[in-house]
């Protein structure tokens, strides 16, 4: 246990590997509250329990595993991510968070622990894309799951309730907050998953902020037809509006400096290569840096919709599925790392996030958190197999988080 | 069988409803070479044996029902069309025009029958979504298959081969042409599909033509990324540039008179709502009435989709997957479709028909063969489950194509 940096990135890179086998296809597939990400759970609790952390499983199916304090009456350092991948996703995101910080937290006990007690924690369906809505975890922790967050179904037709209950979670979801005490502050490590760190000549960074964000699915209607008989003018096409949308709502994010749009999921009905498309639903992701240009952008996406839809004969309804407002992280435990990077030689770039995290939900809630990142290599792709950092990064990540959670657990 | 045409349209109406229960989900699904045509095809053949009609299957599968000339040494009268449906038709699209010809065949026979041999026939899968390809039945017979069409896979991974042996078809497709003796002439009924006739104010029109058309698959490739941490302006979004080809496609038949533009089916990948789509696969369905301004069609769409993806920093490969000339009607089945509809006091409107038949394989082959178009009501909408002919429609249909039968039987 008193293994350098570079032999403890080895092993976190082979647990990745590990984790990244579950559910492998292209990439990896371990969709939250799916058996994927339930072996992953398996997986991790047994390395926790051979780093001789106490293991248990909270009542939203987080994982957690803690290393005693000298000092139990002190609230908690926490450290994590979360185990679920998108579809087709890549070994870091999430994963290297929740194994770098059992990788540290093992360190901290095996020379003796801190006086506080750190908590090794991985957050249930962070990925947005099973159920169209994420940081489930997170969400649970605080009490903040929706009315009818159970009845949202995935592409299999297949319940969040549903899923939840089939991993032996419980019939229904947690009602209320399943927190008792919180906890003194909450770091996350995450790999940064654009090219921002890269670009500077930097290892780590500092989160600053977390953007805002909004989903809203679209359904466009127009009216079917063969794809021989129904001239052009007379046409009501509603991949015609859908494409017009999507360039419209890209567009509007190019005007807005830090927005970004993305249309990822888009369903042509009825599907055949000979029938106008009647119906086209999709789903648009608005993210901007703060709340301003967030409202501009839904506001701008809104009206490209209408348009669009106008333009091509047909309608459009707009369906709101989440927002989160723009969140800062807090300064105690930024400033914890900052002093790590740079008592490791690092220069502690700041940046924000463009990503929705787990750590936007523990500060919004008042939780003292912060975001170490991790440099992407790749060209920052993320979300997909090539997803990558090197070896030093990885390092030079598990050397900061130790220090920092050293310093924040007293 | 001395029955009104009102009386016949009443039966060939619950014909097609019967027809229409296989495989009903919202509109009915019966894609060629599946389960739900071959249960079709078997009852269509009962029916065809409840008329006395003489029922084979040739070795592509299609049905024959023969109602024997007093002189068999003469070419045969067919008349039919296909059983098949696009995903989500309708009532009438292929099933009007074989359940039509039962009727006026059967008509013909009860009534001692006529000079030639009048064949009712049912070609296979003439349909083009399920494999990328249609009028398969009309092009076996005839001995152009492509060398390789059995290698064809439809959506769920079954290729075009397994599909034909399971349904004892034979374990290899037929090579060479099936048909022995060329016919007299080929006579296909069918639902305009079309807003054409309804606008004339008209009931049933005579084929003039059948446009050129072709298919060619499309596959965009960006570079996927998370939704939130990629920069706008360094993307490679494929959706953005498969969406700007759709627009500039569109736009590209709205310049040619009578020209059309389709892209019915669109596959983003990965998939996820919060990552930057890195494939687009789509099929562009492109018509024009004659073989310049197909041939001007195509060559919009190739230079469309070139820069479409040039402006989004994104690859395109094109794939031609088929290529129908424009092919004219034959004037003699054409003229006696002209003199029935005349003689049944209607106007025969002449028109050309933007949807592809069987009784374009046929012409092109050298097959004296004509079309009666049937009026389509709700709006000339089609391969949906509105698909609609009123039943007066459906009655001087039956009448004129017994009428024209007769004539061409002699």
């Amino acid at each position: 246990m008193t293994a350098s940096p570079e032999e403890r990135a080895v092993r976190i890179l082979e647990r990745l590997d590990e984790l990244f086998e579950i559910g492998r296809d292209a990439g990896t597939n371990r969709p939250g509250l799916g058996e994927g990400e339930q072996r992953a759970h398996d997986l991790v609790a047994g390395w926790m329990r051979e780093a001789g952390l106490d293991v248990t499983v909270d009542r939203a199916g987080n994982l957690w595993g803690r290393g005693a304090g000298a000092d139990p009456s002190l609230p908690e350092v926490w450290s994590g991510s979360h185990l679920d991948t998108p579809p087709d996703g890549g070994r870091f995101d999430g994963a290297l968070g929740v194994v770098t910080a059992l990788e540290a937290a093992a360190a901290i006990r095996a020379s003796g622990g801190a006086r506080r007690t750190i908590a090794v924690v991985a957050f249930r369906l962070e990925e947005g894309p099973r159920f169209g809505r994420g940081v489930f975890g997170s969400r649970a922790l605080l009490g903040e799951l929706e009315p009818d967050e159970a009845e949202l179904v995935d592409a299999d037709g297949v319940s969040l309730g549903e899923a939840f209950a089939a991993l032996g979670l419980g019939e229904s979801l947690p009602t209320g907050p399943i927190l008792d005490r919180a906890p003194a502050c909450f770091v996350e490590a995450h790999i940064e998953q654009g090219p921002s760190l890269a670009a500077h000549g930097a290892t780590l960074g500092v989160v600053t902020s977390i953007a805002g964000m909004a989903g809203i699915e679209l359904v466009f209607t127009g009216r079917r037809g063969h794809a021989g008989t129904v001239p052009m003018r007379l046409r009501a096409d509603a991949l015609a509006a859908a494409a017009g949308f999507v360039r419209r709502a890209h567009d509007a994010a190019l005007t807005l400096p830090g927005a970004v749009a993305t249309i990822g999921r888009m369903e042509v009905s009825p599907g055949a290569t000979n029938t106008i498309p009647g119906r086209v639903e999709l789903f648009a992701d608005l993210r901007a840096p703060d709340a301003e240009r967030l409202e501009a952008l839904i506001a701008a996406a809104s009206s490209a919709a209408t348009s669009a839809a106008e333009g091509s004969s047909c309608g459009v309804e707009l369906l709101p599925r989440w927002r989160y407002e723009p969140v800062a992280m807090y300064p105690e435990p930024a400033g914890a790392l900052r002093r790590a990077i740079a008592a490791a030689g690092l220069e502690p770039v700041e940046l924000p996030s463009g990503a929705g995290h787990d750590a936007a939900i523990t500060a919004a809630a008042g939780i003292p958190s912060a975001m170490l990142f991790v440099r992407s290599d790749a060209d920052g792709v993320s979300h997909a197999p090539e997803e990558s950092t090197a070896p030093d990064a990885v390092a030079a990540a598990v050397g900061v988080l130790e220090a920092a959670l050293r310093e924040l657990a007293g």
